[in-house]
């Protein structure tokens, strides 16, 4: 049987729910928790109760609509992603694979077909990770990651407590995370990065997804006169942080998979007479070879120390994220790759760059993703933009992909 | 005739000074036209009224202490320095030059001395220029670099305007910059650098001033998501700014004499997972010899034009301080010289890294410095030390100094 998609449905949906804590230049903004995660939320439950799916929300908030299937017995297929959003983001991120989640829903509602295994949909909690850190927390949790009581008590970069909020939005539910294993776990999302569209392919069919390792770096140096001070009594933090900046570039080239970006940096005192005493960086490398990133991360400890005899400085560092690689299920990313070239769709198996709540899902079910070109790869910015055709095409594989798992 | 010099209250001045604008971490603030500038202004005030100076104050709030000579028809000669503060500073920096000035005449004024040429402290307003800029304000205008109306326009980092806050702190005066044109300009300062200590000299004799070029360099590349954008697609600022600070020091190395510093840098977003997208740092190079900072600054504008095609950014900068190098009066240099020889006190002549008042008042009249040591070099903070010794060594040098011009 052929069922059919709403996608004039699906992309009304997009533009509404990306109207939602949307500001005058063009982005918006629903950091998890917050009132217009709130707002998102409460939109997405009564599209869900327009499907008549079940609804349950988990310890942490974790969002599951429930299309319940003709053998209550079989492990059910999840479709996930997430609705909370960076500062000034996207309509896209997140967004896109919990609708295109309720349109596979709403196709098989409309045709009145019940499947034998029943589908959820799933929106994680907080998987940006902006407010309350870890990012991808709902799903982290959710896959016994971190414990519940933990993750209530982590405060925000606004000072809030992360279980005040839940609770003062109303989204605290029963479902202990992790209750419901599913069979396997599906993720469609927008690519984030240049590589389809570079190749001009429709489909991404993610095998793996890079380990992340983040961490702060910390400079000591000694604050002095920029005019009175020779170079050789300098203790110049500034001048160290650019040596690290300057050396990860130099490691990701001559690695070939590992990157490495320097995205934040803080001088103190941070003038411009003042020699710094003081520099705290970031520094997020990945690589889809956890060997490699292993390696990648001693070498730069081997080059701070280093750094810190040469600069006369003392330098720390703090881990801040550290995800192992991950990948994808074999069978499932198969049977992605074959739904895609029976419908006629170009397609790209590759590697995803950024994290996603598919990489805490897949500690407890197999799971893979499907990914869509980004325009020019901009992401985590209001000019996020897939066309139309190419959000179709993502939906029509999941669409695809679900019915030869629940069936 | 022996006139002594009241070093006691020179120090206990210099403590009650360092304490208006105090706070609980040691430092003091007092940015000038700010409040604790008025009482450290009605403070210095008071104290030129007991020794029972004539007092003026000129346009733009600079204070002039005259003790009037014998013969009115000479040109007086000129001690100056400044009593405003950068943000949590020392206590000894500009207001150590004012107070042993008043010293001097105190030491006059006791011994019923009357000298040939009038005697003018001056206390020249914002020499920092923390909080309206350019810095070395008072000396400047003074000197006729820049028109008094102007500067009572400029807009500071809090936004008021100048001239507003100079009328509420009532420091608005009658008298127009460089009315009084000195015989001789001196001032006795901390060295604010390591280079008296580490030769332990008690007496800097300054000699020249180098020359100071401040630019603020922006870098233009484009945010992208660190996770998913490839090396060969990045046009990445902030490894671009490191790239700037890491030429500029070596240029600094292979030059001997060029001083370069990067004090402050922002990125923008400034996330830990996003290619920043600009960089804006301030770049401070400085030399003795102008030709040689001329020519660091064209190396640095030719290595910002390469830089920009490799790294794939625009990058622009902006001057925001050019003052020429300044070789000040050389029979000043020599009298101050032989007073230091003749007290005993061990003597260097060096060349000034920093800026100060002197260098403008150069412009308009013979001008020299003198130098007292700066424990590890450290000013501009609350860790800012010279030892009484030393500071009454310097003062004894000034009065020396003095007696022989204006008798």
């Amino acid at each position: 049987m052929t069922i059919a998609l709403d996608t004039a449905t699906m992309l009304a949906q997009l533009a509404q729910l990306g109207a939602i804590g949307h500001d005058a230049g063009g982005g918006r903004t629903r950091l998890a928790f917050g009132d217009a995660d709130k707002q998102g939320r409460d939109q997405l439950v009564a599209w869900m109760r327009d499907l008549t799916l079940d609804i349950t929300i988990d310890q942490i908030g974790n969002i599951f609509g429930t299309l319940t299937g003709s053998d209550p017995s079989l492990a059910p297929l999840m479709i996930g992603s997430h609705i909370d959003t960076v500062i000034n983001a996207g309509m896209y991120d997140g967004c896109y694979g919990v609708l295109a989640g309720l349109a596979v829903m709403r196709a098989l509602h409309s045709a009145g077909m019940v499947p034998r295994r029943s589908i959820v949909v799933a929106a994680f909690s907080n998987e940006e990770g902006v407010r309350y850190q870890p990012d991808m927390m709902g799903s982290l949790v959710y896959a016994g990651g971190m414990d519940v009581a933990d993750v209530l008590n982590v405060i925000g970069t606004d000072g809030t407590r992360l279980g005040d909020e839940l609770a003062r939005i109303g989204y605290v539910g029963d479902l202990r995370p992790g209750a419901v294993v599913p069979h396997a776990y599906l993720e469609l999302h927008i690519e984030q990065g240049p590589l389809l569209e570079a190749h001009a392919t429709q489909i991404g069919v993610v095998a793996d997804l890079q380990g992340i390792s983040w961490q702060q770096i910390t400079i000591n140096g000694v604050a002095n006169h920029a005019g009175t001070t020779p170079l050789v009594m300098r203790h110049d933090a500034g001048w160290a942080a650019a040596a690290v900046i300057t050396f990860v570039r130099q490691l990701a080239q001559q690695s070939g998979s590992t990157l490495a970006t320097v995205g934040s940096i803080q001088f103190s005192p941070n003038a411009i007479n003042v020699i710094p005493q003081t520099a705290v960086l970031t520094l997020d490398m990945r690589d889809p070879d956890d060997e490699k990133l292993t390696a990648a991360e001693a070498q730069v400890a081997t080059f701070l120390q280093t750094l810190a005899t040469q600069a006369g400085v003392t330098i720390t560092s703090q881990q801040l994220v550290r995800f192992p690689a991950v990948h994808f299920d074999e069978s499932l990313v198969a049977t992605i790759a074959q739904a895609a070239h029976d419908l006629g769709l170009s397609q790209r198996q590759m590697t995803s760059g950024a994290g996603h709540d598919a990489q805490m899902m897949a500690r407890i079910a197999p799971a893979a993703m499907i990914f869509v070109p980004s325009q020019a790869g901009i992401s985590h910015n209001p000019a996020e933009y897939t066309s139309d055709a190419d959000l179709i095409a993502g939906a029509t594989v999941l669409l695809a992909v679900v019915q030869r798992l629940s069936r």
